[in-house]
């Protein structure tokens, strides 16, 4: 009999999870359930639209119900909420009291925004930037808007700060931290990021969390500490926290991060033991760090992607694992590239890691090559074992590539002085110079240790 | 008393070798001789100023023997022969007669373009691509120009191929092997370059040698094979040789490929012992190869730099090692890159190895997002143990981030599974696929395996 495969969540995660389902079992009956209109698109483009960079949201929108049916017999059933799920009977519960038994469950529910329990927050005029209808809705008001708060400096509040100043409006970021991009980001490269903005005409508002939202019957300003910011438009990229609903109803341990702690073949635990038959995917998974022993959150596309191909090629009766993670990211901020993997100085803190950091700038191409931009590139290593675990960079061109260098490196257990001996540069003046600046960091890191 | 450190040959991994020993040694007499007038710059870009994309020649030249002196303390003699040396006496001498004495010798004397013995070869109009000599040469020639054969399709010859037709001539390319870019690229990446080049309207000889050159007082034609090709220029690009005179004169064991075999030191042997107090670096030294035990070339800029890097350490009396390599390369041919690293498939046939390869599609940036173009990955893996070898790609931007990527994986002995399992790709719409397309080569080499 064709085995059953549930699938709740119709974003990176699942329908990712949906299609590895179907390529390991041709004759599984799979159903994907959301709670959204549209599904298998990028949330992380949404800021690129209303820069105006991408023509519109329905491109963003990679296949829609129809096409999985139609490809890969795959059920979508959208605005369809799952509000009940039992482990031990095998069954998931529709919102119209529907209840369907499953052989494999997939939980890729996501994260919403996390938003502070403030006043005004329900005002006509603040927005969350999660699904494509937030989207939708901050581009379809627009036109009247001239003001715009950004609550959250992250790299999604940045995209979005930036999408609205080049479409004119008067922007300002709030963050209750002290530099932008925290955590994942170090003081001196958030520095440079954030004097980019500033020269875009982006006011900041740091150390100080958004107080409460004012107006009659929409929006009309916010209080920070004891500033007032007149603004039409409140937007909240306050972070994602994993959606906990179903987990909780199932009795799935929950980690110290807030996220569901599981197992490498992405099973959760209850009460100390694993769960048959569930396997989980995406912003809901509680992951572990390949830079040093604990746990991570890696709320990332790229991460959603391949978690999800481990939960589907586990939930079709296959074997896949999914192993530790650097959560190498990359954000696209105006004409400037941020990205970095690993530890930041931040995190090796949190983690008790002491480490040796050490920076280098340079040009994206060799420095006589028209287009050249400046490059800047941190990296960071273990004090006692010399061993890399983080690094950082910004450029006008050429992060994701590096990134993604350093991350193998990274993962791969590399010391500076073998970085320094053995990773070669691939060389031709248009691309690089001819000593990278990520080899020049990591000479200049070896002199440290 | 101080140490005396000589340096012959004034290429990248000359001066780099000059300025590592001051780096290490602040005391040290350091004198670098070379034939050349100019100094310090890169051979890689004289294709990129001809083509127009860099200004001029002046620009490619990064110091001049002024800036050594007052910089870094290191005298270099231009224009002067280094026409003898000995080993026992530690000692060198000039065309001039003058014999100076060393503590440690570094010999960086590179290669020359190796020209074949053919009718014609001497006529004006007959050029080489190695020194900034020969890119002006060129240039001063071009506007009397109509119609270029350029012999030679490896990456240099593409380079200065696409160069003069972007500068109207007409261009025809011989090459004696089958396809162009052969033993680093393997057939189908080649064709993707090679149609590429033929949209430009460059035309191609294959399969045949170039067999004389023709003309009266200059050169009027060529003859390849059957075929005559009118020309008013020539353009050798047909393979660097090392320059073995010095090496020669010193007894040198040189390795099978025709280069100065070393050990990690960089030292080189004679009658099978290491020889003291001489260090090299560059394109006279014979490699081992990090994909598969065995010798190799790697007459790279960015080698050359690595390698200058270690004989100027060890020279000024530390202890540095050079490993083995995987010669990551990028060319960058008109608006289309092309990389590699490690072996090809006919490189790995070459070395007896059993290999897998597969090949993906797909585009540089998000599906989406504008100005994303074409990208094709091709990846090689030894069947037996699953380890990645190799790697080929082609795009219009961002290939070399992904070679270095691919180096660093194949450094580190990753096998496809891990490759799949563990390589993240730091991943936003404007810089990458969600799933880059290596990771997606990736996958497909692994369902071969």
């Amino acid at each position: 009999m064709a085995k059953k495969i549930i699938v709740i969540g119709s974003g990176a995660a699942g329908m990712t999870a949906a299609s590895a389902a179907r390529a390991k079992d041709i004759g599984a009956e799979i159903t994907v359930f959301t709670e959204e209109e549209h599904i298998s698109y990028s949330p992380c483009a949404i800021p690129f639209v209303l820069e105006g960079r991408i023509k519109d949201f329905p491109s963003i929108i990679m296949h829609d119900p129809e096409f999985y049916r139609r490809e890969r017999n795959i059920t979508v059933s959208t605005r369809t909420k799952v509000v009940s799920a039992d482990a031990d009977k095998h069954t998931v519960t529709l919102a119209d009291g529907e209840t369907l038994s499953y052989d494999s469950l997939v939980l890729a529910t996501g994260g919403t925004v996390f938003v502070p329990p403030i006043a005004g927050i329900d005002l006509p005029g603040v927005f969350r930037v999660r699904y494509i209808k937030d989207g939708m809705d901050i581009q379809a008001m627009l036109p009247t808007v001239r003001s715009v708060v950004v609550a959250g400096a992250g790299v999604i509040g940045l995209e979005i700060a930036v999408a609205l100043r080049h479409a004119g409006k008067e922007v300002t970021v709030v963050e209750m931290f002290p530099q932008i991009i925290p955590r994942i980001c170090d003081q001196d490269v958030a520095k440079e990021v954030q004097s980019y903005c500033e020269g875009l005409g982006i006011k900041f508002c740091m150390g100080t969390p958004l107080g409460s939202i004012c107006g009659e019957d929409k929006v009309e300003k916010v209080v920070v500490g004891k500033e007032d910011i007149p603004c039409d438009m409140v937007i909240m990229a306050t972070g994602v926290r994993a959606n906990l609903e179903l987990p909780n109803i199932l009795g799935l341990e929950i980690g110290p991060l807030g996220a569901v702690r599981t197992s490498p073949t992405l099973q959760p635990y209850k009460k100390g033991r694993l769960v048959k038959d569930i396997y989980l995917a995406g912003d809901v998974v509680m992951c572990q760090s390949a830079a040093v022993p604990g746990p991570t959150m890696s709320q990332l596309g790229a991460t959603a992607v391949r978690q999800g191909r481990v939960a589907g090629i586990n939930a079709a009766g296959g074997r896949a694992l999914f192993p530790e993670v650097l959560s190498a990211w990359i954000s696209q901020i105006g004409d400037l590239q941020v990205g970095g993997t690993g530890l930041s100085q931040g995190l090796a803190d949190y983690y008790g890691l002491d480490v040796v950091e050490a920076k280098a700038e340079g040009l994206t191409r060799a420095r006589y090559y028209p287009g050249g931009m400046r490059l800047t590139v941190k990296l960071i290593a273990e004090r006692e074992s010399h061993r890399l675990v983080g690094g950082q960079m910004v450029a006008g061109e050429g992060v994701t590539g590096r990134v993604n260098w350093l991350t193998a490196a990274i993962l791969k257990g590399t010391t500076v002085e073998e970085f320094v001996t053995s990773f070669e540069n691939a060389y031709c003046p248009p691309t690089s110079m001819v000593k990278d600046v990520v080899n020049v960091a990591a000479e200049k890191l070896l002199e440290r240790l």
